[in-house]
């Protein structure tokens, strides 16, 4: 195909995700090396976001290729029923990396179902029913996933699954009441939440899911002490405490997992995105050993057809070697600090940098109309003058690529970006924000 | 890691599908080649089910193995917004090979998702709710598919999504009464559903969602006339015909889409397993023009990081075209009228033979104690003395690898087994068979 007729053939055959169709106008990608990905134009782009904030490694890397290739000479997929190497290998290595309480991996396609499996897990260990999370989330888009899920993307879903509950996430920029300081924040929601889990009955809850760091929406850091305040709601009840890390996971943070920044150990992990960055597609459910060996002798009533898929975990087996091998955990907590630089000058910069909020090289940048009242830039739900899409394509006319989420622009770049690549694709954000002061402010 | 070590990090690290992970203890690979694999011993297995009967063109399959390699080279992923030259072809490569009512494909990553996606699609077309499914059928284990699912592995996932309702399939080995034709008792199915759905008010109902052919609750056929029969209700109420082709499609039953036996034309059709062989994990949802265009001016909402992952994709293209360049189709008709044929005689030779049902290279016997009375050889979800791992293990012995599900065996080899190996295989099942007969019945 030439590259117009891929273009015109995806708009005429392909389905393409939370879209009206008719907007759409997808760019042909005929190469893609680092932090770059070119069209058959020629014309370089930069990936400001690891795409879906899963290309922690970037395109191209030698390592990962190189092992699906030999996996590929030996086989592509045995069921799971048989012992493959790489599927074993790998979820040794997940295994090792994780705290000591850790014991086995269900490994899954991607993000969704490994949180579909995870709260399955929680219920089957537990013998109760009802799953607690949070408003501000995102954990998957199929009926499992999609009612823990706490924005519009599950309305399709509803009416829900019978037992999911929801509470809201600590997000002090908008919360309204002034804490005196974190932990008294997180004192206050844990107290509430505790009081809601009491109000459900706590005897009935098998699992509290929260994503470690909110991703998607809105890079929302946990204020000191509110995980560990989770984790002692957990304790007491006997509730499992699921942290679904597929997008905070894997070094993103500056930390191979998340919640290492928080001084809490869940009962479970769940994974996808930067296991292979999606070389091949890959998810999993890590679980404590005590949650293990109660599956000795109960029915693990999970499965899918390509669990622990072999070319897959081989691509796993690869890029989890190359995080250690490059010292990637090195670079994102270096090129992680001249981000936080860089941001939170903005804010003091740009009138329509409301807040800035990161951690290594996950940030985003939250947009107001008015840094006083904090009104957003536009309304939620609501974008009718498509005021983001025009913000998001003066970056894309510069070739920083990356999307957004309400008043939110995410900047995730593959954890191999150097600090120089980094200032220079920020002086096209700040370019942009120049411009939204000017043009876009009342 | 040695084999000893592979196989005892197996039990240590992963937990596996549908099990007690006590029982378990999984054959180390080392190699696979066409329908057999091995492990380290240099032991030789014939693949009879095609692993979970997805790896329709056998193992190493050199076309596919080369279009992984060379996509490899271009990038392995990049985004769903990005028009991806595999994910383009694969797409158009679908729809030109369904019925001209057939539009767009929205790819998932296997047949879990695609199944989930399928029923969000219908509901938001239809404004509607309710999902009719049927109790004989597996859809999938995530909780959206998982409550389409009628058997016991939807358990855990209850209480279920609000709406959807389950009816009973056509089993007419089992019906308890005798139609004077296969039309009659068509007529009366579709008579019972119809009632059903008016009962449960046709204006409320999305989508019937049928596996064409039920698969792993055993290969049960629709007789003549069931699935027209379908067909007309959805057109008399607006319902949209969903079917299931993820075990049926890709030239398992010698034609491309299961359907295509049957005269009758679906408003969506989910696949997955065949559409790669599980090369890498890919699966899809296939919808109407009329329903591709009404997301047009409405937003789409479904969505995962790897829809239409393009190195699932380049697999997808080797593989669908594969199957013409093969002529696999031919192949599955011919071996398949010899395996019927065998089948045929085991039901008049063999004591413990009730059925046998088959299509194509899609198959299974169903044990009993006896034939006049029908009774399964082991209760149903009832098998306290392992009768059934029994049969399945002296097949084993013999290298000839196949699952079972209550108390029926599956004969699904890959499509490209030739008619000397099918035989050859068959009087391994033969001497099972008589064993069977001589020891494990009343
Ligand atoms: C935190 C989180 N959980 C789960 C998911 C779902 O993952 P997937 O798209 O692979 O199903 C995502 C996807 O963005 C995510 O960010
Ligand atoms: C008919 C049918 N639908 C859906 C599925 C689920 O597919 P997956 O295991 O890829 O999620 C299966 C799996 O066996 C199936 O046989």
């Amino acid at each position: 195909m030439t590259p117009n007729e891929i273009k015109e053939n995806a708009k005429k055959y392909v389905l393409q995700s939370w879209s009206k169709q008719k907007d759409l106008n997808p760019i042909p990608i005929e190469k893609a090396e680092g932090i770059y990905f070119y069209d058959y134009d020629g014309n370089r782009y930069t990936d400001m976001s690891s795409q879906l904030v899963n290309l922690n490694v970037g395109f191209g890397n030698e390592q990962i290729n190189e092992a699906i290739k030999e996996q590929v000479d030996k086989y592509c997929f045995v069921g799971p029923a048989y012992a493959a190497e790489p599927r074993v290998k790998l979820a040794k290595m997940i295994i090792d990396r994780l705290p000591e309480e850790f014991g086995k991996v269900f490994f899954t396609n991607a993000g969704a179902d490994a949180n579909e499996n995870a709260i399955k897990i929680a219920r089957m260990y537990t013998g109760r029913k009802k799953v607690f999370s949070r408003y501000r989330s995102y954990h998957g888009s199929s009926f499992g996933a999609g009612n823990l899920t706490g924005e519009p993307r599950r309305y399709p879903l509803e009416p829900g699954i019978p037992g999911f509950v929801k509470f809201f996430d600590p997000y002090l920029y908008r919360e309204g009441i002034e804490f005196e300081s974190e932990e008294a924040a997180s004192k206050y929601y844990i107290g509430k939440l505790r009081e809601q889990i009491i109000y459900e009955g706590a005897d009935n809850v098998a699992a509290i899911v929260v994503e470690t760091i909110t991703g998607s929406n809105g890079i929302i850091l946990p204020p000191k002490g509110y995980l560990p305040g989770i984790r002692k709601i957990c304790d007491e009840f006997g509730i499992m405490m699921i942290c679904d890390e597929v997008m905070a996971g894997w070094g993103r943070t500056g930390k191979l997992f998340a919640f290492e920044n928080y001084d809490v150990v869940p009962d479970i992990v769940t994974f996808a995105k930067g296991v292979t960055c999606g070389y091949v597609q890959l998810g999993g459910v890590a679980v404590r050993s005590k949650i293990a060996e109660y599956f000795d002798d109960h029915l693990l009533s999970c499965g899918l057809t390509y669990s622990g898929h072999p070319l897959a975990c081989a691509a796993g087996v690869a890029c989890v070697q190359y995080y250690e091998d490059a010292k990637i955990l090195e670079n994102v907590n270096t090129v992680g600090a001249a981000l936080a630089k860089e941001l939170d000058s903005y804010k003091e910069t740009y009138r329509c940098v409301g807040d800035v909020r990161h951690i290594g090289l996950f940030s985003c940048i939250e947009l107001v109309k008015d840094k006083e009242t904090k009104e957003p830039i536009v309304p939620y739900g609501k974008d009718e003058h498509k005021t983001m899409p025009k913000i998001i394509g003066m970056l894309k006319e510069r070739r920083f690529m990356t999307y957004s989420h309400e008043n939110m622009i995410f900047i995730c770049p593959p954890l191999i970006i150097t600090k120089e690549q980094l200032l220079e694709e920020l002086e096209k954000m700040k370019e942009v924000l120049s411009i939204v002061d000017e043009t876009m402010l009342d």
